[in-house]
């Protein structure tokens, strides 16, 4: 299975292309923005496409030709510019989404916020609301498709090693989860066609990744 | 017809409440965000309710309650804070949309932007692309409902008088339009039921505007 990585050069991004590597059914495709970012991937014998999420549905689309799934694990963060969040975390999103429809890719795995539920919007203090607010869109949008879709909320994301050991559930207590395992979970959803038309929050917890994913 | 305006005290507000008050036919709330901006439409006998569009659905329903018909027209406006562009005019719009449903209220006149199209968000400058997005996610948002809409797409605002002259159709040449024409047109919108479920640009032109609505 061949897994178009959208914003491969990001922290999550980059664990994941490398678990992708590792691993025995599964290859990498990484899609990064810049061209200065390509030989990280290469050196590793990694494919590559150069796309900035700013550009239309149809270089998104060309990126994924050939690809059997795809992650959406870039973002602007919740720390950047606005027009960044609503331009990248939003339509970033929505049209990678649109490009795997017309690239004809059904997998979709969303990398979302904890909790992007509407009333997570109204709670969020003013700062972090935007950020909410544009992965709220973007999770509806992906859901209103007929997508093998599956979103994952992680917890507040930390630069720890990971511990291979997680608490996965529709809903979960709010937690840390190192960036190392969330990589890990997106594996073994990637593994688990069970996951497909599902959404689950996921934090450091006390089950083996691959039995939690198994338990969603 | 009871109309709620939302954003009232904008300056397309002002003019459509005070046209909606000379109408025979139609009769004006007035939405608006803070108590200081009550006495302006009270004082000419107009209804009022006070809700900050980034409070809750349920809110913004309740003031939609008994009402025909319901006008979006706040907006950030495309030079505030990239923040305010995601929670007014995408989410604001979003959830007065949803409010329009839980209040029963079927018939939605929404103010768009002139080109909401997903190659005006490609096409637009930098600053401008986020407004144009927010506006295209709302526009669609409205477009997947059940509801009586009509959007309406005016071109360059400005503060000149109205002529009472447009031009409208599905594409016209981009050009200026009076926010006093927008208000009339916005009435004449109203009291066309031949407009539902229909979207137009709007610009400065020869026609009558009661004439160029009929047209659509």
């Amino acid at each position: 299975m061949k897994v178009l990585v959208v914003g491969a050069n990001g922290q999550i991004g980059k664990h994941l292309v490398s678990f992708i590597q590792d691993s025995n059914s599964l290859e990498a495709k990484a899609m990064v923005r810049k061209q200065e970012q390509v030989f990280f991937f290469e050196k590793s014998g990694v494919e590559t496409a150069v796309v900035d999420l700013e550009q239309d549905i149809e270089r998104i689309a060309k990126a994924a030709e050939g690809v059997d799934a795809i992650v959406f694990t870039a973002g602007s963060g919740p720390h950047t510019g606005k027009d960044k969040t609503i331009l990248i975390d939003l339509d970033g999103a929505v049209k990678t989404i649109e490009a795997a429809k017309v690239a004809g890719v059904k997998r979709f795995i969303m990398i979302s916020s904890f909790d992007t539920r509407r009333e997570a919007i109204q709670e969020a203090s003013s700062s972090f609301a935007p950020y909410v607010a544009a992965k709220h869109y973007a999770d509806e949008w992906l859901k209103s498709t007929d997508l093998d879709y599956t979103i994952i909320h992680p917890g507040l994301l930390t630069n720890d090693k990971g511990t291979g050991q997680v608490e996965a559930a529709e809903e979960v207590e709010r937690g840390e989860i190192p960036r190392e395992d969330v990589a890990s979970v997106i594996v073994a959803t990637l593994e688990n066609e069970a996951t497909i038309g599902k959404e689950f929050q996921i934090v450091t917890g006390n089950q083996p990744i691959k039995e939690a994913i198994k338990s969603i």
